[in-house]
């Protein structure tokens, strides 16, 4: 990796930070400078306009993201193990994300409204995540481990909803207990997925 | 009511619209002085502060929040029928607040690292909503609709998270089928609380 490079991921890395604090919109050219002793104008040589670092700043964190979730988590076995895994890695992340917050969980407050380069790259984002955790549970079905009549997509909105209550929980509230019952959460929803579960109809 | 009190209850419903948009940090005295046609000295008489102005906002909001979501489902028959109706109330209190996103939802993590009279008091309604969820999801157990061994507290967190998944689905993402699926995660919630479904284990 050249010199560059490494210079554009430290002032991306220093962006996230300030992004979970403040906002996206509350990146800015000189607060990057000062916090990486660089020159205002070293900073804006990589990010030409708000919009471009804004785009860049959610990219790098989608890069972490899937390196540290994604990845490690589609090295495990197809089906209900995968999908376990997926999980595990996600509220790991959800852990170590917790000084700050996830900032995929404030840009989706802050950009709703927000129409630009930034919010269509987040949907764009969170669109492939929902995606990955349907394909995940489609493997679930296709190994057996779950009825074929489950909804991969309805289990990707609820492992969501999961996932959020746990950061709001965790963050907002600072109820330690709830990494229990997103577990508790993950199970029931794994447990009627099962093929055994039609007993209950 | 004295005009006062209107004149209180104007500002904040604008106040409310403002902090939906750019945040409880983004309501100005002048720009509410402007919305509403009034003197700042005017606005300012009610608020002295923009802590005391934060917390009115968020303050009136939960007493609206309460009026529409919380008395009417509390009418319904304690147990299954009460869950349902609070739940019902509160997919409708999210698509009458799709405009502007759920004032409750952005707060949270625009204020999860900003500790002060805000946060604390968002804290408060936020841990009261949790609790209203929770008793009502016990009424399901004593009146027999539920198992015993349910947990109320985790009923809340997991429907807190369905309800969170809607917004995500509906306002970030533009998914008009997301209320379906927010339906059929409760029904299945409610499925696997019912006396009948300890089959399962």
């Amino acid at each position: 990796m050249s010199k560059g490079h490494d210079t554009r991921q430290a002032i991306l890395q220093e962006a996230t930070v300030q992004a979970s604090q403040n906002g996206l919109s509350g990146i800015t050219i000189g607060k990057l400078a000062d916090a990486l002793q660089m020159s205002k104008s070293g900073v804006f040589a990589h990010f030409k306009s708000k919009d471009m670092l804004q785009v860049a700043t959610l990219t790098y964190y989608a890069e972490v993201f899937t390196d540290r979730v994604v990845r490690p988590a589609l090295k495990a076995p197809r089906g209900e193990v995968r999908l376990r895994s997926l999980f595990s890695h996600w509220l790991a992340w959800a852990s170590t994300e917790l000084a700050y917050g996830c900032l995929f969980v404030s840009a989706a407050t802050e950009l709703d409204d927000r129409p630009g380069p930034a919010r269509d790259i987040l949907v764009s984002q969170q669109k492939d995540w929902l995606d990955v955790i349907s394909q995940v549970a489609k493997t679930g079905i296709q190994e057996g481990d779950f009825r074929a009549d489950v909804d991969p997509d309805q289990i990707a909105f609820e492992i969501y909803g999961i996932a959020l209550s746990l950061h709001h929980a965790l963050r907002l509230l600072g109820q330690r207990g709830a990494n229990q019952k997103a577990w508790a959460a993950f199970d029931r929803l794994v447990a009627d997925a099962r093929l055994t579960t039609n007993a209950r109809t």
